[in-house]
């Protein structure tokens, strides 16, 4: 199966089916050969992670993330807490659906010096990374884009995020580049090379960046409708050493709206086309 | 009038206030005793420079910018000449008005490598400059936050715009830092300094980040209602030796619907309470 083939190491983030069920993901992901799918909690909650975890390996399906743990800053002690539990809890349903890794969206306090927030987010994730080295889980820090540097991610960059990884100084802590967070950085290529250096390349996401963008969060486009150079950025994380899944994680209002079959139809060409 | 002397280095953009005419916001401001007027093209072009110059001239006002030149990145040569001359025509508008500047947003091309669009940039301003030496007129430079990079601006942060100055080495040609567009930044405050030391801090924008953001172009909030520590980035660029306008600069579709003689009143408040 040739065709299959090549798609063995594209992966969807089920959060770009928005309207589908974790069944319906899994349905159409292994019924169209993709190799891997990656789980928004928000689809695994309806059923569980031991029967989401079911379905996913009886479909044949890899994992490559479970999305999404993080936001560890806040001005009490006591929410901090709750956010580095809360991150446990990620990374046991992380383990019983077999996910590689959590990925991290960080957090951020509007107000709180964005190097604060950066110290809580290394003490949260320092804190978790017992836990989930025992359960054999990545913890993948990912860069959002600034414009989320408000209430959502007090890392914007991959340098913030390197940083990170190499004081905690393990191999379980890296990073998932999301071109759509990253695509403008001046020092993107030489951070993904040095976080390849470091063995923190943990994982690669892709999508577009549309022109005119609408909506901060809910506009982002399929891959080779936008403005970003897809392959140049794919050549980079992989000549770095990554080899792993390239997932598509796209939030559109617009393509939610669409049969979603058709849609995954346009993923596929996309993908093979422009990544 | 110590009142008046508290403002007279507050500048206001008339793009603040949208709604008005260069004639009323030149009344507007001069009647609250505010010391600068930083006036954007679209208000001059009903008056012309000359009736404009004097209208501003007469009302006691200083003028730190004509805005915005720019828009330099383009895939045809005959696109990049008419920048060119647009941007010498903004220099002699400004120089009618005695503008200390022109800000420049430089612009970019959706799909053509950042890095490609900066050496355009780079030519364009190189192209400008002995018009705008001989005007007396300075080239600010305005890096513009990365959710602009598509199709607005291929300078991000400060680093790359210090870049272009150093590049051209000229003390015509400098920054404009506006506080929205680089708070984010890991690396602000050592590139501020870095600027002064180069003496190219030329303009200071000021407006705040509102919580959520809804729009990517007109949402912006007035001071101390955002996440923004305005009083820290202004502390830099002052300790870093620049000495001119406070310049408030805010997009924003709900105040332009408010009765804006109102508006200018919290403007004003805000600027000595966040400012």
């Amino acid at each position: 199966m040739s065709e299959a083939n090549d798609l063995s190491k594209l992966a969807v983030h089920t959060a770009t089916n928005k309207p589908w069920t974790l069944r319906e993901c899994v349905d159409a992901y292994a019924g169209a050969g993709i190799g891997g799918i990656s789980v928004w909690r928000n689809v695994l909650e309806p059923v569980g992670a031991e029967e989401g975890g079911r379905m996913i390996r009886d479909a044949g399906l890899a994992v490559p993330a479970l999305v999404r743990g993080g936001f560890f800053p806040a001005t009490d002690a006591e929410t901090r807490q709750w956010a580095i539990d809360e991150n446990k809890r990620c990374v046991d349903e992380a383990s019983a659906i077999g996910a590689e890794m959590v990925v991290l969206v960080v957090g951020a306090v509007p107000g709180m010096p964005l190097e604060e927030g950066r110290r809580q987010v290394a003490d949260g994730i320092a804190a978790v990374l017992p836990h989930a080295a025992e359960a054999g889980v990545k913890l993948a820090i990912e860069p959002l884009h600034p414009m989320y540097a408000d209430d959502k991610s007090c890392v914007n960059r991959m340098t913030e995020a390197r940083a990170i990884c190499e004081q905690i100084g393990s191999s379980w802590v890296g990073i998932a580049v999301d071109v759509y967070h990253v695509w403008w950085d001046p020092e993107l290529e030489a951070e993904i090379a040095r976080a390849g250096d470091g063995g923190h390349l943990f994982g690669f996401h892709v999508c577009d960046w549309r022109t005119p963008t609408r909506r901060l969060l809910t506009d982002r486009e399929l891959m080779g409708e936008g403005c970003i150079d897809i392959p140049r950025i794919r050549r980079a994380v992989e000549g770095a050493g990554f080899a792993g899944f390239r997932e598509v994680e796209i939030f559109s209002e617009d393509y939610w709206a669409m049969d979603q079959n058709a849609y995954l139809e346009r993923i596929v060409q996309a993908y093979r086309e422009h990544v």
